[in-house]
């Protein structure tokens, strides 16, 4: 992470033990990107439900493409948020869930996301006026 | 918004007084999109900080193109989050300022952010296990 002086009154100590979403490098702009992905905070949201295959959570979430979902599964479980496991069975199946760091990710995801639904008739009224 | 009666158990009132981002024509997803687009999170977590004008947006937020943060602020402008007051001063300058909705908008999004920042060892920690 490159030094930023600027942003934010924290030490340099409390930088290293931490990341700093303000800073161009820092590897939390990643994690962010994956987590607010259109897809990412509907499928954190859809496995806070429980544990899911590919082709159910697919069904879930309107209009998601096989591509964008198998891109997004794999983001978010190459940063830990969700644990892939693919059963022996005949047909083969693929379930997917959280981990403890993902249900702690999906609750604040979740927080916005009932926010945005329950706001939305505010936030469209105020489209409303302004055109 | 497109009846989906398999996502949730919400009734048909309950979905007309509120959004549902799992129904892909839902307006709900362009809001999601705005607050959660890369320079929408920190654009809001900026203005958390009080009222800015365009360039000191842009140094507090690492890595930001003009026409992206242009775009972004347009963006949350139009869904009632932030208000763009331009002063009739020489040289004329331009301040953006959260409206009340925006306030509870920042609010989501730096928890996600927090976490993000605070977690981030964790999730780098999970990702060297794992390569």
């Amino acid at each position: 992470m490159k030094k930023n002086p600027k942003v934010r009154g924290t030490s340099l100590s409390a930088r290293l033990r931490r990341g700093d979403l303000m800073v161009a490098d820092c590897p939390s702009r990643d994690v962010l990107k994956h987590m607010t992905s259109r897809w990412g905070v509907l499928v954190l949201i859809v496995l806070q439900g429980g544990t899911h295959r590919f082709g159910e959570i697919r069904r879930l979430i309107g209009g998601v493409s096989e591509r964008m979902l198998a891109q997004t599964l794999q983001w978010l479980e190459s940063d830990g948020l969700v644990d892939r496991v693919a059963l022996n069975v005949v047909p083969p199946h693929v379930e997917y869930s959280l981990t403890p760091l993902g249900k702690e990710a999906a609750e604040k995801v979740s927080a916005l996301a009932d926010w945005i639904e329950t706001r939305l008739p505010s936030i469209l009224a105020s489209k409303r006026k302004e055109s």
